[in-house]
């Protein structure tokens, strides 16, 4: 099982030091993996000229699983448009075809304080949210910036065919039968034609899944909701814009998104892991970040690519220990809990492994 | 001063009736204003056949003001697109070019309690969201669901020009100088080109505000910095899209929807006003619903189209001196406070008034 590491911009060499060290520990366990390094983002266009260079894409295309730390930072934001580090990001997304995000929304019971939610609105919350990644008016052409008139016009395309909307609702359907059998798909078919769309190919699919309480839900209404009464949802599916507002949204709930892991599926379970977090350029290289995200973002690997499903678990029974124990890094920390830096961080994972 | 009056579907024409009773007041007291009745939406499809009737068109367009309950209810639901409730609220924003959404989201001392946020996080709330309304994806062209290779596809287009968005940057940045002198800009300009302009363009147009202190952020961390750390935006700005999704998400980290107005003007002050609810219809018809927030929109109607700052201020305290009294409506009613319908809050403002 080849695994290609990606440990990008800012923070992310750090924490996803500590998570190699979990693959190591596994490895040595023997797990077979073995791993090889590539640049992406930033550091990739200070490098080579380009945020996703041709090296990485050929790492990244013979890899079973692509682990990424973050990418982007402010040295890089003024750069053109097709080499800021973010292309890379969605460079690699398209290319390798990953189309569900799968973005668990958690609420850690030892963590409950750092929500500004009341504890009786999250406590317990979680929710895993379905995010179409390859699609939608992130790669919807025409777009640009032209004259017309004598002014200047930016337009982008959101679009959908049925084929992207069936295998992302497959995908959020047979995640909702491995939970509580209850999905809401998020759309605005009041207003856009491809979120129509949505709607009827997701509802055609739900046939399928008759044990599935299907619902729907408006983008609007859902950003409300979400702050209401989160524990209404269980497992939420929607397309890429949508996506990215409602599963940072969501993330925000816990107060912890130090904490939240992710990962981008293919239709054949290939995957890149990353946090949800970015790449916190303010806290790089001081040993500070919460390596606790890219660490559960490998256990997501193990589950999903790898059908590790017991050496999963036991990366996330390590991290519950940990946080039982008291262990915190700065971006969690309160009073009567134990500050520690990234790699004590690492060091405790892996004594409680 | 010709008023339109649009009770709408559900609970509209109950809470209009109550805010009708407030402009009855003003102008027993002198104020020189004149109404006349219109359908739009719901009622409207089911009288002409149009969610916007021509009858409607004309009365709007000679109105300086129009005064809307609420549109929709399940009855229409499945009527074709065209015929649709929202259409008719699209239908007369564009019409009328109200380009200028303002939505405040705002929290009553008296109401922290509604709030699913813990106090801290969100006491003294007072955010200034302006969405613009007559543009982007919402009237974007193309658009449609279409047959391409054998499949169905659907599509939208988002698409903003220079003068679309330096008239709301101008709205946005006075509003701006009339309060605190922050504002901050919400797009997705690492992804969308058409987010890319709105963020030059607003940026240009600050160079003529140099009191205002401008910051741009991404939507999806504007979505979870609402979650976070909601007091730290004053003014926000942004497009019709991400306003939908951002003004509904900041109305609900107050608790209490039902007490917040809005307005949308154009380039004369002339204004569509609205609650930032919706039509409830389950509790329609049942003198439950609160009229407050539509008898705010009649306090941003006299402040902004027709300029008669002390009559909304008048307005403003008498709903205060209302909460204050500790009467609710179900909706905001809490232990040690004394419910009432939604006629007796009418009486209860008028006798503050
Ligand atoms: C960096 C950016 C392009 C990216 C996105 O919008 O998808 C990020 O916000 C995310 O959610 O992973
Ligand atoms: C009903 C719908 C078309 C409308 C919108 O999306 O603008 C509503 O959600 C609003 O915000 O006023």
């Amino acid at each position: 099982m080849k695994i290609a590491i990606l440990p990008g911009d800012g923070i992310g060499p750090e924490i996803v030091a500590q998570a190699v060290r979990v693959l190591d520990a596994l490895r040595s366990d023997g797990l077979p993996i073995e791993y090889e390094y590539g640049v992406l983002g930033g550091g990739a266009v200070d490098a080579t000229g380009s945020p996703y260079p041709e090296a990485t894409q050929k790492l990244a295309q013979a890899a079973d699983a692509i682990l990424l730390g973050a990418v982007g930072g402010p040295q890089w934001d003024n750069l053109p448009r097709e080499q800021r580090p973010e292309r890379g990001l969605l460079g690699i997304r398209k290319q390798l075809g990953v189309f569900a995000n799968l973005r668990p929304a958690v609420l850690y019971p030892e963590l409950a304080n750092a929500s500004t939610l009341k504890p009786e609105v999250v406590s317990g919350l979680d929710i895993m949210i379905i995010r179409e990644l390859v699609g939608d008016i992130y790669f919807g052409e025409p777009r640009g910036i032209e004259t017309r008139n004598g002014e200047r016009v930016g337009y982008n395309t959101m679009v959908y065919s049925e084929s992207e909307i069936r295998r992302i609702a497959k995908v959020a359907f047979e995640t909702a039968m491995r939970r509580n059998r209850k999905l809401c798909s998020v759309d605005k078919m009041n207003v856009l034609e491809a979120t129509q769309l949505w709607r009827d190919v997701v509802t055609e699919v739900g046939k399928d899944y008759p044990q599935v309480e299907l619902s729907h839900m408006l983008v609007d209404n859902a950003a409300m909701q979400l702050v209401r009464n989160p524990k209404q949802f269980d497992v939420m599916v929607t397309g890429n814009m949508f996506g990215d507002i409602l599963s940072d949204e969501a993330s925000m709930l816990t107060g912890s998104i130090g904490m939240l892991p992710s990962a981008s599926l293919d239709a054949n379970n290939k995957g890149l892991y990353e946090p949800c977090h970015g790449s916190a350029p303010d806290i790089a290289g001081k040993n500070l970040a919460n390596p606790l995200a890219t660490i559960l973002s490998v256990a997501m690997m193990l589950r999903y690519s790898f059908a590790k499903e017991d050496a999963a678990q036991r990366i996330e029974a390590a991290v519950k220990s940990v946080l039982a124990q008291g262990l915190r890094t700065a971006d969690i920390f309160e009073a009567g809990t134990e500050k520690i830096s990234t790699t004590q961080m690492g060091d405790a994972v892996l004594a409680a492994l």
